[in-house]
């Protein structure tokens, strides 16, 4: 069973923004059985949105409409919907008087040209909003020979992943063959995508039940898997195989087994072992911090630490001896080792992180170039440190660094 | 004159990746007086291609085409555009005499397969693609009655890219009617979107002639023209009279008049006063010195400063006395102000930054809610502090409090 999504929407034909809506609904159609042929972001001018309803009805037989239901003159999606199908629009009595209602209860006036949001396709089931003044619309109809399933949704995320969850979900359920949808997420870090897929290829094409997709981003690599059966634990029981084939063959490089991030997984560690963790950034400026801090309960195990740009406060703050900055440069392994042992006695945790290296586009030299980054993780005891030379800009070279150290720590810890 | 753009790939009709390319081409092709009117993205289904490329050179005069150009079976697009466009391919010897010398000059055997990419169009035009093996090809022909502009382009950004630069700019440029395009970015912070159309619409709704588009996201506001005249002095007077205008009204949240960032503009404003910055943040956990060093060149006055998640290093690295913890409390406005001083003096910056707040989704108390956040900047003499309720996730909680923090920083050196 194929799909169609379109986005409504002249900002989204601009170089400044894009459609993210599709993802979700992409998503919650795809654990239902439905994959998404096509893709459809068109402005809101009255040809072209009844141009690529038409296309996607003639095309597609689910066909979800984001956008264009407010009440302006540029919400088109009802009439170009109408238009499209040849099926004639009503104005519903009965929204309206809700719509009076409501604003009454506010003590607001309704202005007039809300009315239009009461405009309902014949045949077509209201979906309730209660995020937002604009209803949807499902419509279960006939087109040619062919049975349809539309529904026109509102563009604001939260009004279209409320309706889409509350409303369309059990309509589709009841609507499509019912199938069973399992899905396992892996994570890797620090794997070349082409060494990770030429490895496991040979395991994933055995299982032709299972679609499996392998996307890569700055040093993290995530395995998708997803298959459909008349049962859910046959469905389950065929990713989950999958999944362990796929963890045994990459080992060590799979930090995660149910999509979390490396920063859940380093946090999930250091609970587990009563660990706690401080960092002192210098090229990642607080980056690996960021990370940490960005997931909700991380102050039990990161106390947090310092973001020693100058070499004043690398002293200052991680009591890096003078004589090592002078004698080895800021940017050296010995640095990044007194770093990382500083900073953990000065806030005294179990591990402690230093990362210093040179971001670029300045800064580099022939003896030490841009992409240099020294990494250290210390215990009081052991110290490893590593010596990396990340290419691509700066951004790319502090989320490698970043990365790099998020996944020491996994290391130590496992 | 309209455009439709199509992005050929599998992977970018699942959840995980969408496209990101055409966000580059719609740039260009407006700078060239281009509208883009659809984007379609699609899988590598033929019968699907097809249809895409059918429908975009029924209803626009600019099609950009782009991924499908490798040697693999999945790579079907010059088929598809010869199947939609009904002309026909032809095997390119010369094409072919070049990849197999190129493959010989790096001593490795050309897969046979690879042949597929020396099919070109009839009438089509060869794109030379120095950063990949599959050449791009350019199709001014005519469809019915009307002259259609063809791009087949391949989607690995940066071979996209730079052959969109040198091969199609040149050709669009010879093929269109000649017009100068001017832009202006402004940037403003902090005030709400609604807010600042409310102000300056009366204002942009007088120039016709210039297209407004106004993004909010996360307390930034940018505010895109855009003009297309038949000379740019007409193009750009025009847009930088609305410019004036804009920022006369918005006034002080106005922070940059050609597009860049808050971070880059605070560096700047350091610069110009010769004055340095430190910050001691805890619920933005690194977020502010992230945003400052993510810009080359920062360390000449962003000198870093502390992560002080736990009480112990509030006053380890920020000397927040005991006391301030103890009679208020970890968030309040004693603290934040406690931490600017403190980070400022350990430091030994011009201006101290401290940031306290509860970041949620946990954490919060009836008196203590989350989203409560303290913002202080000191300079040593005078310290400002707010308090801020910030609605929304932990996420926005956190962006939302970097972003004032460093638009306290910025109206402090005005």
């Amino acid at each position: 069973m194929n799909a169609e999504i379109i986005a409504i929407g002249s900002e989204m034909l601009t170089p400044w923004r894009q459609d993210t809506n599709s993802l979700f609904v992409t998503e919650r159609l795809n654990t239902l059985g439905v994959s998404v042929a096509f893709k459809t972001i068109v402005g809101d001018r009255p040809k072209h949105l009844v141009d690529a309803i038409r296309n996607a009805v003639r095309r597609t037989d689910v066909i979800v409409v984001m956008g264009g239901l407010g009440p302006t003159e540029d919400d088109l999606t009802r009439e170009a919907a109408a238009e499209a199908l040849k099926i004639e629009i009503k104005r519903n009595h009965d929204l309206i008087a809700q719509m009076y209602a409501r604003a009454a209860q506010r003590r607001v006036t309704m202005p007039r040209n809300n009315e239009k949001q009461a405009d309902v396709l014949e045949g077509a089931e209201i979906l309730e909003n209660p995020k937002g003044s604009a209803p949807g619309q499902w419509l279960d109809t006939v087109y040619g020979t062919h049975r349809k399933l539309v529904m026109l949704l509102p563009g604001p995320p939260s009004e279209l992943e409320s309706m889409f969850e509350a409303e369309c979900i059990p309509r589709l359920q009841a609507a499509l063959p019912r199938r069973f949808i399992a899905t396992r997420v892996l994570k890797a870090a620090l794997i070349p995508e082409s060494q990770a897929d030429a490895r496991i290829a040979p395991i994933y094409k055995q299982f032709t039940d299972v679609e499996t997709t392998i996307l890569a981003h700055l040093g993290d690599i995530q395995i998708n898997l997803i298959c459909g059966k008349t049962a859910m634990d046959m469905a389950q029981a065929r990713v989950d195989a999958l999944a362990s084939r796929i963890e045994e063959e990459l080992d060590d490089f799979v930090y995660s087994s149910h999509g979390e991030s490396l920063e859940q997984i380093v946090l999930y560690y250091l609970e587990m072992k009563g660990a706690t963790l401080s960092v002192a950034e210098s090229c990642t400026g607080g980056l690996v911090a960021e990370r940490l801090t960005s997931i909700s309960g991380s102050s039990r195990s990161f106390y947090g630490g310092a973001v020693v740009y100058s070499n004043e406060l690398k002293m200052e703050f991680a009591d890096v001896p003078p004589s090592v900055l002078e004698r080895h440069g800021a940017v050296s392994k010995e640095t990044a080792e007194a770093l990382a042992e500083g900073i953990r006695e000065r806030c005294d945790t179990t591990l402690g992180v230093g990362v210093t290296g040179i971001a670029g586009p300045t800064g580099g030299t022939e003896e030490k170039p841009v992409g240099l980054v020294y990494i250290s993780v210390s215990d009081g005891k052991t110290t490893d440190v590593v010596e990396r030379r990340f290419t691509g800009d700066r951004s790319r070279v502090r989320s490698y660094a970043a990365q790099t150290a998020l996944d020491m720590v996994r290391r130590r810890l496992m």
